[in-house]
């Protein structure tokens, strides 16, 4: 198994266990940990798939699915054990990011040559699983949390792309890649990274403007 | 017309039935009923087909759009008549949600040989449509009620790909399954069956933990 | 340049400023303005190439994500200026659903031959971006908005089908189209105009239904 490969089922193993997460801070059922594991887990790839138009991953190769399966029983037994389950969530959520962030440029950048492309797949396979996640399980997204997220992926996706064009070998720039975004990331989460935001006033309801 | 044909132009009504409701439900102008029909009857196949890289089904033959908007402009003129549109829409849905999963695990094996993808293809194409239908409705969504509901779709697609396994012929196994997975859907709407649910604490708000 | 390719580069440039302008709403920083921006400008043209199977156009010509990219820093340091970024954000819809509900009709007629699939993907193209933006900033949608929104979208494409069929040639189909769907979206917007919605009473909660 390749370094590519494992960043894969990584990827998709630990946002299988963020989906379960959330659906046991949602108290549902068994079935429903399986529904949102295995969403959130091939979520983004299913997506980075369609939108490059290659073969959907799972569907060549189920065993995606069944590692989600897996997890997602596997945190129906054990979340209970975690002191804060968001919080494991979030960090959880981190490793993804920067896997998928990897392996979204990587095969953006294999499809169309075009570093911009590379780029922009690996910000949105990243981020995709977890906006689904938050969709359906109705939680507050983790886009709009005031810590740095989306600009980890970019650094990520940017990383790779950019030791990819400097011919640096695949596994090298992979690594390096995958533990900039979590650098990014879990700085984030750990210190409460965040840049100047907009510094204008909110958006007013729309039924307040005149 | 084959008994599959039948079943996939029966889910597309149905649920188109169920998104005309819901325009209802937030009075919108006739516009939005045909717009949310038609979301809501062919979302769940187009999904479906896209996954598996096949052409959308309604863009070949868009008779499925012409059915849509004819149940769509039926609801507009009735559904006053109705005493409670929202348990109308959720037995509706439980039908759609039926022919759905037998529609897509046929889809998904035939497209993949695997049973795994015919399966969750099954549990896909039958909760999509309802999942559409409350995100663009503003409706509190299906899957995270208390009874059962995923869990019809994945009795239905495992009973015909269970049946498909064993040499029964299409039309008894779709027939089975689609009976297999609205008793078990309507079971749960009738008598409340639900399972245990994860029975650890609630999750707190994001911002309550420290 | 062709008049089709202006009116989809001039698509691409005023959603990705509608959805940056929601980012200041909700004061990301700015690579949210970024985010926004990108997936509100090429959110709906995907949505389209996808569903008629054709290559995603951006992944072959990554010069609309840089439109993306530019327009969103300009409105980050612009938005402030405005007095109601709200209204702003609406008139900017306005002209790109406009522009995509040509762009997506004749896509639609291009592939398909049919007219029922060219108005269909015209309205499917031209909403689905702001039924994006507003999904993920979190924003009250559009489309459950009193005033005409999705007429404007099929206005627009019925009209481009019909001229198209009545072998008008091209940019004036596209011209007239485009003026018919900004005059009946503008209409609205300034004079408040609507159907009457649908007369019954407006749904309960589900958990207040017997």
């Amino acid at each position: 198994m390749t370094l590519l490969q494992l960043l894969d089922y990584a990827g998709v193993a630990v946002f299988a266990a963020t989906g379960a997460l959330a659906a046991s801070r949602k108290q549902l059922d068994i079935i429903g940990f399986l529904f949102l594991g295995s969403i959130t887990g091939i979520g983004g790839g299913t997506f980075r798939d369609l939108i490059l138009g290659m073969p959907v991953f799972w569907v060549g190769n189920p065993a995606y699915v069944l590692v989600c399966v897996g997890i997602a029983v596997l945190v129906f037994f054990t979340a209970h054990l975690v002191e804060s389950r968001y919080k494991l969530l979030l960090w959880l959520d981190a490793v993804g990011l920067s896997a998928y962030a990897v392996m979204g440029a990587a095969k953006g950048l294999d499809a169309s040559g075009s570093p911009t492309v590379g780029i922009v797949m690996g910000v949105l396979t990243a981020t995709f699983g977890g906006i689904l996640r938050d969709l359906l399980a109705g939680e507050p997204s983790v886009l709009l949390r005031p810590e740095i997220y989306v600009t980890a992926a970019l650094t990520g996706a940017s990383a790779f792309t950019l030791l990819d064009f400097l011919h640096v070998p695949l596994s090298i720039s992979a690594l390096v890649a995958f533990a900039t975004a979590f650098l990014v990331r879990g700085g984030a989460l750990k210190f409460g990274w965040s840049f100047k935001t907009y510094k204008s006033r909110p958006g007013r309801r729309p039924e307040d403007i005149p």
